[in-house]
C-alpha cells in the first residue's frame, strides 16, 4: 500500500510494459499511482491502460491522473522521475548542431555518445530534477526520488550535491546487456556470478564466475572472441541495443582488460562514430544505437510504442493482459519498491552516491554498482575491486569530466562555460565556431528558459 | 666540495649562465664538476668555458669531461639532467606529424603545447632519465637526481614510480613569470609573499600578499586587467616567455578564478592555438613560444646562443667574467646545492612527488609548489589550499590524464596505446589517421630503438 508519483508518465515510450511491471508488483494491492504529465492526450491514454491493466488483473489500484505535480506529490512515497524534452525537441538541437560543423549535434560527444543524454544541454532535465526534488522537500520528504530519464549520471549526482536530503537512486536497464554476452559465452545466467560496476552508461564486468564450480567466467569470453565471434558477426546483424556483443565491446575489452557491458562503448571516443561507414564496422550493419541510421530506428520505435498506446486506449475491448502478459519484467523500480516495502531483499544494479564505494572516484558523484535493497530502504553495495588504470585513466575519469564540465555550467549559469565545453569538442576548429553554436541554439524557440539562465 | 655530474652538458641551450651560476655557488670551492654528453664538439666547449670562467673568477673547481656517464657518475652527489633530443630531431618528427594533419606536430596537444616537451613520443627522455636513475642506484645511490630537461612533470614522475629509490627533484624556471607580473601591477618584489603551486609548466598564483601590509595582491591584478592591461598589449609587443601578461593568461583567470603564472597558457585547450591568427590574438604578433613564428625565434635564439658558445671557446682571450658577471642568476639547483650543502636554507619552487601536498590529486605523481630546502636535503613543501573545483575539472585533470595517456604508452610499450593517445587528439579524423602516423613518425630513421619498443 504505497502512492506512487511517475512524473512525465505519458513520455514512458515502454508506458505498457511499465504498467505491467506495477501492476504485478507484490505491494501494488491498494496503492495508488499517480500519473503527472503535461501532455493530456498521452496522460489520459497512460492513465486509461495502467487502470484497464490493473482491472483485468483484478489487483485493486488506484490510479490518478493529474498535470498538477505538487498534488500528486502529497502522499507520495516514490517518485519516479522519467520526463525527458522529447525526441522533436533533442533532434531540433542536433540539427542546429549538425548545421554548425557538429556531426550527430553536439551533445553527442566523446565519451558520451548516447543520444537522449544531452551531456551539456540537458538544462531542462537538471532544472526538472531539482524542481522535482524542491518540492519532495516540501511536501514528501521521506519519499525516494527514483530517476529513471537520462541523464541519470548527471541528474543524480547534480541532486546528490544540492538536494542531498532527499533519498534518490538512479534506474537504468543498460546492464541487462550482460545477458546477451552470458548466452553468447555459453555460461547459464542461474550460474552466473556476476558484478558489473562503474558509471551509468559506462559500466564493466568486474567479476564472473561460475557460481556451481567456483571458476573464472572470463576464459568464456575470451574463447569466444577467439573461435566465434567472427563467425557471430558475419551471420548475425547486429541491431540497436546489442552493443553488448558488438566488435566495439570486444575492442575496449582487448584495450582496457575488463569486459564493457551494456551500451558502455557509447562511453568511449571517435574511435567508433567518426562516420557512419565507421560505425558499421564496429556496430553492424545500422550502425549502432547513434548512428543516423540507428537513431531512425529507435525514433521509429518510439514512434511505434506511442501509437501503439494510443490504439489501445481508443480500442477498449482489446485485452492488455493478453497484448502483454503479466509476468514481471526488467524494470527494477518495482523490485526495488516490493524490497522496501515487504523486505522482499534483492540484488539490483543501481546508480546511488559513491561515498567510497569505489574508492578511485571521487565521493560526490553516483555509481553504478550492485547493491542489495532491503526492508525499509537499506542499501548494501558491493565494493568492488579497484578498476584498472589504464581503463580510469582513458575512459572513466574522461567520462567524468564531462560530467563535471556540462554540471559546471549548469549550476554556473555561465554561458562562457558551455563555451569552454564545446571548446573541448574535437568537432570545434575555432572559438567563434563553438561560440555561435551556443548563441545558435540558445536563442531556438522555446529555450527562452535557457537562454535567461546561461548569462 | 661537491662532484656535479651534468648529463647533456653540450645540450644546455645557455651553458655561460649555467657556468656562471655554478661557479657562485658557495660550495664551489674545491668541488668536482663532471661534463658529461656525446656531442664532442659542444662538450669540448662546455668544458673549456666552465673551466675558464672558473679560473678567471679563482674559484677551484675541477672540471672534467666524458662521453662516459658511468664513468662520470662515480661519487656524484648531484646529477643533473638536462640531455634533450635536440631541435633538429623534434622538428623532424614535427613535420611527419604536419603532413599527416596534425598542425604543430602531434605532441603539440591541448593541455600540452610546450614545443620540446614530448606528450607521448618523449620515448628517449623517459628512457635516458631511466637508465641514468639504474646507473645511479648502483653507482651512486645517495646523490640527487635534478631533472632539468623536459616533459619535466611526466619524467619525473615516471622516476618517482619506477625508481623511487633515487632522490629526484625537477627544476623549472617558469614560474619567475610572477616577477613580470608583479612589476606590472606595481607590487615591489620585496614586499610580495607569493605562493605558486600546479604541475610544471601549469602553476597558478595560490596566494599573493603583500607582506608589509598583510594586504592580498589580487585586487591590484584585478586593477591591472581594467584599467592597464588593453593599453600595455597595445603599446608592448609581447616577445615568447611573456606568457604571464599575455590576454591568454587573463583569460584562464577570468574563467578558472587563480593567475597562471609562466607558460601555463601552454596547458590549455586549443582555444588559444587553432592556426597563427588565433596565437597572434593571445600572445601577441609573435603568437607566443609555440606558434610557427615563436617556434622560430626559439630556435634562433638557441642557435645564437650555440653559436656563442663556440666563438668564446674559440677566441680564449675574451673575458667572460665581462662576458657574464658574475651575479647569481635564476638557476635554482645551484640554490639548491648550496641549501642542501651548507644550510643555506631557501624557499625554491620544486617540482617533487605529491604525497599528500595537493590533496586533490594522486601522491604518486609530481607537484611544483614552494619548497623549504635545509641542510642535508630536508624538503619542507608548503601545502596550497585546494585548488577551484572548476580549476581542476577543466584544466588540472585534464593535464594530468595527457601524462598518465602518455607514460601508460611508454611503460607498456604498446604501439596501440601511441594510436590510443592519438585518437583523444581532436585533430585525429579518424583512427587510419592516427594509425599512420604513428607508424610513420616509428619508421623515421634514427627511430628504431622507439620502433622496437613500441609493439
Amino acid at each position: 500500500m504505497v502512492k506512487i508519483c511517475i512524473v512525465g508518465a505519458g513520455s514512458a515510450a515502454f508506458w505498457l510494459s511499465w504498467t505491467r511491471d506495477l501492476c504485478v508488483m507484490k505491494s501494488a494491492p491498494g496503492s495508488t499511482i499517480s500519473l503527472v504529465d503535461i501532455n493530456k492526450e498521452r496522460l489520459n491514454a497512460a492513465y486509461d491502460v495502467g487502470s484497464r491493466y490493473a482491472r483485468e488483473l483484478g489487483v485493486p489500484i488506484t490510479f490518478e491522473k493529474t498535470d498538477d505535480r505538487r498534488q500528486a506529490l502529497k502522499g507520495a512515497d516514490y517518485v519516479i522521475n522519467t520526463a525527458f524534452g522529447g525526441y522533436d525537441y533533442s533532434e531540433r538541437m542536433r540539427r542546429t548542431g549538425e548545421k554548425n560543423g557538429y556531426y550527430r549535434g553536439i551533445d553527442a560527444v566523446e565519451f558520451n555518445f548516447v543520444s537522449d543524454y544531452y551531456t551539456i544541454l540537458s538544462f531542462r532535465q537538471y532544472q526538472l530534477a531539482l524542481d522535482i526534488a524542491a518540492d519532495m522537500e516540501e511536501i514528501c520528504p521521506d519519499a525516494w526520488l527514483c530517476q529513471v530519464a537520462n541523464p541519470i549520471f548527471e541528474v543524480t549526482t547534480l541532486l546528490q550535491r544540492q538536494r542531498s536530503r532527499i533519498k534518490t537512486v538512479g534506474f537504468c536497464d543498460g546492464y541487462i546487456g550482460i545477458y546477451r554476452l552470458l548466452l553468447a559465452i555459453g555460461l547459464n545466467p542461474a550460474d552466473a556470478d556476476f558484478q558489473i560496476a562503474g558509471l551509468n552508461h559506462c559500466i564493466w564486468l568486474t567479476r564472473l564466475k561460475n557460481k556451481r564450480t567456483g571458476e573464472d567466467g572470463y576464459p568464456l569470453i575470451d574463447r569466444w572472441i577467439a573461435k566465434e565471434s567472427q563467425n557471430y558477426w558475419n551471420k548475425h546483424d547486429l541491431s540497436i541495443w546489442e552493443e553488448t556483443l558488438s566488435p566495439a565491446s570486444v575492442d575496449m575489452y582487448k584495450i582496457y582488460g575488463l569486459y564493457p557491458i551494456g551500451d558502455t562503448t557509447r562511453s568511449f571516443s571517435w574511435k567508433y562514430h567518426y562516420d557512419l561507414e565507421t560505425s558499421k564496422k564496429w556496430f553492424g550493419p545500422l550502425g549502432g544505437t547513434d548512428s543516423e541510421v540507428g537513431t531512425l530506428v529507435r525514433l521509429d520505435r518510439f514512434q511505434r510504442n506511442a501509437e501503439r498506446l494510443m490504439e489501445l486506449t481508443n480500442n477498449p475491448d482489446v485485452k492488455l493482459t493478453a497484448e502483454i502478459p503479466p509476468v514481471k519484467g526488467a524494470n527494477e523500480y518495482s523490485d526495488f519498491i516490493d524490497a522496501v516495502e515487504l523486505g522482499l531483499e534483492k540484488r539490483l544494479v543501481l546508480n546511488i552516491p559513491n561515498n567510497g564505494i569505489m574508492a578511485q572516484l571521487p565521493g560526490d558523484l553516483t555509481v553504478e554498482v550492485p547493491v542489495v535493497v532491503s526492508k525499509g530502504g537499506r542499501l548494501t553495495p558491493e565494493r568492488p575491486a579497484p578498476l584498472p588504470k589504464r581503463l580510469m585513466d582513458f575512459v572513466i575519469t574522461p567520462r567524468m569530466l564531462h560530467a563535471e564540465w556540462g554540471l559546471e555550467a549548469f549550476t554556473s549559469g555561465s554561458r562562457e562555460m558551455l563555451v569552454e565545453n564545446l571548446i573541448r569538442d574535437p568537432r570545434t576548429r575555432s572559438e567563434r565556431q563553438a561560440r555561435d553554436t551556443i548563441d545558435e541554439i540558445l536563442a531556438l524557440p522555446g529555450n527562452e528558459d535557457m537562454a535567461a539562465h546561461y548569462r
